[in-house]
Order: structure tokens, then sequence, then C-alpha cells
């Protein structure tokens, strides 16, 4: 089931996907289940937002897969606590709306990445039960401002800008993460390509361990990490993330 | 004016400190305005809950105190530009609530802090206007995992457990920062003193530097960061943070 969050005639509603339309549903199915209201709307009709509102936290993993196979096969299998960042909920925007250039940066780059949407509140869980947190999974692009990065010795400010975490189109709640097919595009040229098999930590592994240190609440947002390298981006830039099997963000760069 | 957010026979509720007595407002004065039921509930039967709950964002500033007078004239008033971290709204507890020793880390520092919390939506404010943003100041204690901060080369994870970020006991509307008086004390012993006249930089120039990075969204709190060193604290102990004019905010510690 893919769920989106859109606006049509003035009014922000959540939705099931059916083909090219959209069914309406009552509240947001995170807290109010899957309530139609009886209403359809054509998809091409609507705007879609940002699929999930984080109420509290988006937690970044970093350096979370392996470069390629010979990285892989030479840790045998060690890969070491997964590492993770914070982004403000403020950085989200939604399919289509701008990637905002920060004045203070001169090398801003985009990451193709799969989010994972937490549907409970979940604190302290194994490995084994921490799928069961799990609402959906959507696309995500983490954007960087690698100057300021490097600059800082860390990745706060650098994470953190408003823009720099576009979400979308779509929730899916049945997505394989094991079958991860991930492209990143710039002007149409593919600069990332990615798959599950390089990821050092399993959904359930990061779940488990950051749970460990925050309680996650529903709307939290996971960004798994991205595979490959990043790469910068200018004005006028057309950025797109595509996920086989959940769909594609797609964003414009815009200088503020 | 002194706000108080408490519960009172189940009921949690926002009121106006006077005396030894609560003015029980309708509403979260924040968004609310000043509204008051016509109740008054005396202090010493309500529970103090943390005066604020952050929607988005806490804001820690890093790094933000001359160590002493002699590096503070050797900078010759050149401090460069804020440093900050990011902590979790998950993080906040309230007075008198167990500060959680996580199994993870064998040293745990407490820190107080003088804590700004955000009234309204600022974006790129100009440290002239920033000031007209501040709804009120409160007491923090800005805890941290110093084993793990070291071990992972920043401070996300080290500064973002549960219960890392008491707040309290009152939100003061009308404090002046500049005559700002610290102490912070464990089991009585004080282990942290400090005053503004050694912070790098004012609070209006906190507020612009994050807003130039971030929307500021009311309920955000910014940790204006701690003077002198921080101290580490064991199963038991009693901390206090204690600013003149605010109030004291005291927290126990626990092994989780």
């Amino acid at each position: 089931m893919k769920i989106a969050r859109f606006s049509h005639e003035g009014l922000i509603s959540f939705g099931i996907i059916d083909d090219d339309e959209i069914v309406v549903l009552k509240g947001d199915p995170m807290f109010a289940g899957y309530d139609p209201t009886g209403q359809r709307v054509a998809l091409r009709d609507v705007k879609l937002l940002a699929p999930v509102i984080p109420r509290s936290k988006i937690v970044g993993m970093a350096w979370s897969y392996f470069a390629d196979a010979a990285e892989q096969s030479a840790a045998s299998g060690l890969s070491g606590e997964p590492r993770f960042f914070l982004k403000p909920n403020t950085c989200v925007v939604g399919p289509g709306d701008p990637i905002t250039l920060p004045a203070s940066s001169d090398d801003v780059h985009v990451e193709g990445e799969l989010a994972i949407v937490i549907g409970k509140i979940t604190r302290n869980v194994s490995v084994a039960d921490a799928e069961a947190s799990i609402w959906g999974y959507t696309v995500a692009n983490d954007v960087t401002a690698r100057d300021l990065q490097e600059r800082d010795g860390h990745l706060t400010r650098a994470k953190s800008f408003d823009s720099f975490c576009p979400l979308g189109p779509v929730i899916d709640t049945e997505y394989d993460w094991t079958a991860l097919n991930l492209e990143s595009r710039i002007n149409g040229q593919v600069i990332q390509t990615g798959n599950a098999t390089l990821l050092k930590h399993t959904v359930a592994e990061m779940i488990s361990f950051v749970s460990g240190v925050f309680t996650l609440l529903p709307g939290d947002v996971i960004l798994t990490g991205a595979p490959d390298r990043s790469a910068p981006v200018v004005h006028g830039d057309a950025v797109q993330v595509d996920i086989a099997g959940i769909g594609v963000l797609a964003n414009p760069v815009r200088r503020a």
C-alpha cells in the first residue's frame, strides 16, 4: 500500500494511491487508521507533499555502506557500531519543492537514500523485534553543505539547513528493503547507484541501535545513508532520487 | 513574569507564579495568551513539569564561554562563529525527574546552562531584531556521555539520550541575561560557576546565527552553553543548577 499526503483545492489530506487516483482518508493513517472519506481524486490534480511530518527527529545514518564488495569482504562481516547524526524537522520539504542553497555555502551535495518511517513509540527494542516499529519507507535526499562540514569538523550545521531533507513521493507500507535498488540523477545524469547488499547494518539493527539512545516516536524518520559518492549541485539543477518500487523524488535546486 | 507548566489532580496546565501560588491559565500562553481560568493552586500541591515542550529543536551552543578573563583578553573580542549541536526533544525531562545513566556510558557529565525559549517563527533574523523572538528563559542541564563523545568524535549520540535535557523550574519572561549568574552543584558541592561576562556571543548573536541555518519555531530551545568545567555524576547523586532570578533546577541521577 502506498500512502500519499497531498494538497487539493486548498485542503491537506492523506490518501492511498490507487493507480492514477488517490483514495482520500479521513485523518493521518499513522494515528487514525485507514478510514476513507468516500472521495477519490486524480493523482494529476493534487500537489504531493512530504508524506510524513517528523514530529521529533530525523536520524541520519553515516558511513552506512561499504564502498564496494572488496571493502565488504575485507571487513569480514565486522562493520562496527552504526553511526548517526540528527537533522531538525525544519529541513523537510516535499516532492517538487526547491532545495535552497544557503548563502554561507559554495559546495552543497545531494545524496539519495532509503528512509524508514517509524510508526510507534520504540525504546530499547531488540533487533529481532525492531521491524515491527516500521510504518513504511519513503525516498529521501540527504543534502549537505560539504564546505561547512569540513570547516566545522562535524555534521550538524552542514546537514541542518531548511530544505535539506526532501521526502517523498509516497510511503510504501510493504516495501522490502533487502531488494533496495537506488539511483540518483542530476539533470538526468546518473550520479549515484546502490543496493542493499553493501549496507553495513540491517534496517532492524539501525532501529535497535538508535532506540537504545533515544525513544523513537511515530513519524520519526531514519535515513539509511547513501551508497556511492555524493555530488555537488548548483542553481538550476534538477535532482531525482529513484527507488524502484517506491517512486521518484524530484526536486529543483535554487540559490537563496 | 514566571510561567510554570505543572500537573495537579491529574491535569496538566500552565500558570503564572504568584508568590506561593499559581494562577492557572486556560491554554499554553505561548500560543493562547495569558487567559486565567479563575483558579489558583498552591505551588506546594503541584508537580512542576518541563516548562516548555520543544516541538522541533533543542540547539546547544558549544564552546560558548571564554575559560577566563585572560583568554577573553587574548582573543581581543574575536570569538569566531558560534558553534552548535542538536539534541532531540525526547531528551527533555522536568524538575525532579531523574537523569538516567545509559548502560553504554561510564562517564556522564552534567552542565548547568541558561536556556532561551523561542516564542515565534524566526528565520534569518538580524542581531538587532533577534531578542524580539525570545519568549523567555529557563534553566537547563545539558547532560553528555563524555566517553561516547570521545569514541564517536562528535557530540550527537553523547548528547541525545532520553533524560539528557532537564528544563525548568519555570520560564521567566523578563529575565535579563546580561546579569546571568549561574552555579551548579552535585550533592550540595559547587562544581561550576559562571556569569555572562565571559560569554563569547550575545544571546541575540546566537539566535541570529542559528536562524540563518534553520527556521526557529515557537517552543524551540537554545542552550547557551556551559561556563567552567562539567563534572561527572553517578547513581544516587543530586544535581542542582541555580540561576539567580529564575530558580533552581534539581534532578536526581539514576542508573538505568
